[in-house]
């Protein structure tokens, strides 16, 4: 049963948890740590407390509540259609914009999730926690019976629904994180998450130019680094798409939309960094990547929700990103994206990204 | 004696005049236009009332207060140098930030202007107009002897420079508004002021989403223009450099750094603009205009200055503009920047960029 190390949290409300007015920025890791595994009795879940319990898997139970727009939701979403656990666990969307309190359902019909019957997530939380005092995040995984949040730990999701759902994988589904390379794809996810995935919120949410600085300079030499790396590399790790490659790709395709100018990280756009740029347009083309990607939506959540850094709140048009669709070249590094599986099928007709 | 079709002001105090909270961005275009001209009688100005004044050329009297950090105030120190206007025309420097009220001159030991003896442009403005009630602009021409101001009327400034001062023109000084070429230049002028110099405003300073998407898709549909035009000559018009090429590269250097970023002009970064990127560092590369450029400056004015826009003041790091200085390849277009003039000498020891 893996765990990880990499002990963080969805993207939090980050009007109310993520703004410091002055110095460094540091992401409120508390949540909910409840897993749902093979090996737990069916029914009711066990263990001590919130947090410390565990619920069994069962196909048609459980909703997946994401939001296009976030980072740390979207790696589980990516996780699901690669596995082809579409038909095992539903999904939810959650609108990408929403207010001090909570997501919201906003985009579907009456504002309701259809299958939960609430208008905001923030609902599920305080069915399994009355006044549930922390930021209300995406991904959480709810049990639809009682509509209680069964865990917000992003980082465990998606090893479990690589490991515990096994049984409801599809036919030649990868595995996204083998025995073998566990060590390797943990020490990469521990530098992917501090330097890149909470590095662009660390040089965004800055309160101050010393904060920023130093954010800017940690976050441009690990990109470096990443830039090395995949130079003669195909993927991060070995030579299939694992767990790594699944935690760097949300944060780089929002790079050059959001993160170059809106978090200030532009020394240079994504697209200036010829391996980085290769590797990205590489995953985006891949099944499970590009068609999971949308770009409107990521674009309205980051500039309209920080209000503190963009108070008119207007989405830039920019940048042209047809270049992400373009041929890559990566194809001569060697590699297979699904090893000895295939990929997944075309994405189900409600789950289509518009944007 | 030129006049141009181009009325408009300099950087007005942009957080008083240029940030409607709604709608679209409209450039207040009212300022002080007395000119001063070769003909003018010695002594006092003449002239029914401010604004329609005459006053004398004077190699000494006459300081031009501009800042590195404005556009307006950049033609006219990139026009004073490839003149050769430096000893006749002293040059006082505003600090990159200013408050609601004026510019200052924070960069000067003890803040004050070491020839006006004031510490805020604001000074220069109530000497000529008491409570004058518009934006306190640069650049500015100020009579020393009374501390007033002359005029602020940028447009006109730079074209004045160049005919009503020959008689202190350094030798091999270029003819930066020919007049075979005249009429081409208004028009190019025309269009690159509404268009580009001025549409950039109007991306940054839209108030709703529909006032900034008309104007991304107007600043993008010129440079587009631009882009075609410049693709197969080396200046925007004629083989030479031209009042045209300076009153279009302060707003091009100031684009990746600033404009892609805080403005939102974000549908590429101008060195994704072949003609356009070649042709800036084709002029970055050319006396008067890179060595009259500071960077540093540039930006923190505009993110320190335009709080409603940057909450935070943070100034970004990037971009990396080393590209500035790389070959450019124009010279195959053929084209000779100065003419039959040349370029001008080094920068005098007072006056050089230090960001």
């Amino acid at each position: 049963m893996p765990t990880t190390s990499e002990k963080t949290p969805g993207d939090t409300d980050e009007r109310a948890h993520n703004a410091p007015d002055k110095g460094a920025f540091e992401r409120d890791t508390r949540y909910i740590t409840d897993r749902i595994t093979a090996d737990a009795a069916p029914g009711d879940p066990t263990g001590p407390r919130v947090g410390e319990m565990t619920w069994p898997v069962e196909a048609g139970r459980y909703r997946l509540v994401a939001a296009r727009a976030c980072p740390w939701a979207h790696r589980t979403v990516i996780v699901r259609r690669l596995l082809g656990l579409e038909d095992a666990i539903s999904l939810g969307l959650a609108a990408p914009t929403h207010d001090v309190r909570s997501w919201n359902f906003g985009l579907d019909p009456g504002g309701t999730d259809p299958v939960l019957g609430i208008e905001r997530l923030q609902q599920a939380y305080f069915a399994r926690v009355p006044d549930y005092p922390r930021g209300i995040t995406v991904p959480a995984i709810v049990d639809v019976p009682t509509g209680q949040v069964v865990t917000n730990d992003f980082a465990q999701i998606t090893l479990d629904l690589g490991s515990e759902w096994r049984e409801f994988h599809r036919d030649g589904a990868p595995d996204l994180y083998p025995e073998a390379l566990r060590a390797e794809i943990d020490a990469v996810n521990r530098e992917v998450y501090t330097e890149i995935n909470n590095g662009v919120y660390r040089c965004g949410f800055a309160g101050d130019q010393e904060s920023y600085d130093a954010a800017y300079e940690r976050l441009w030499a690990a990109l470096d680094r990443l830039e090395e790396r995949l130079t003669d590399r195909r993927y991060l790790v070995g030579d299939t798409i694992t767990e790594a490659d699944v935690r760097l790709y949300p944060t780089l395709v929002r790079f050059d939309p959001v993160y170059h100018g809106h978090f200030k990280c532009n020394r240079s756009k994504l697209s200036e960094m010829p391996a980085l740029w290769g590797y990205l347009r590489d995953l985006y083309q891949t099944p499970g990547f590009g068609d999971t990607t949308d770009v409107s939506q990521i674009k309205e959540h980051y500039y309209v929700v920080h209000h503190e850094l963009n108070p008119r709140g207007i989405v830039p048009d920019g940048p042209d990103l047809a270049g992400l669709k373009t041929p890559h070249g990566r194809e001569r590094l060697g590699g297979r994206p699904f090893g000895d599986g295939t990929p997944p099928g075309p994405v189900p007709a409600g789950e289509r990204v518009t944007g």
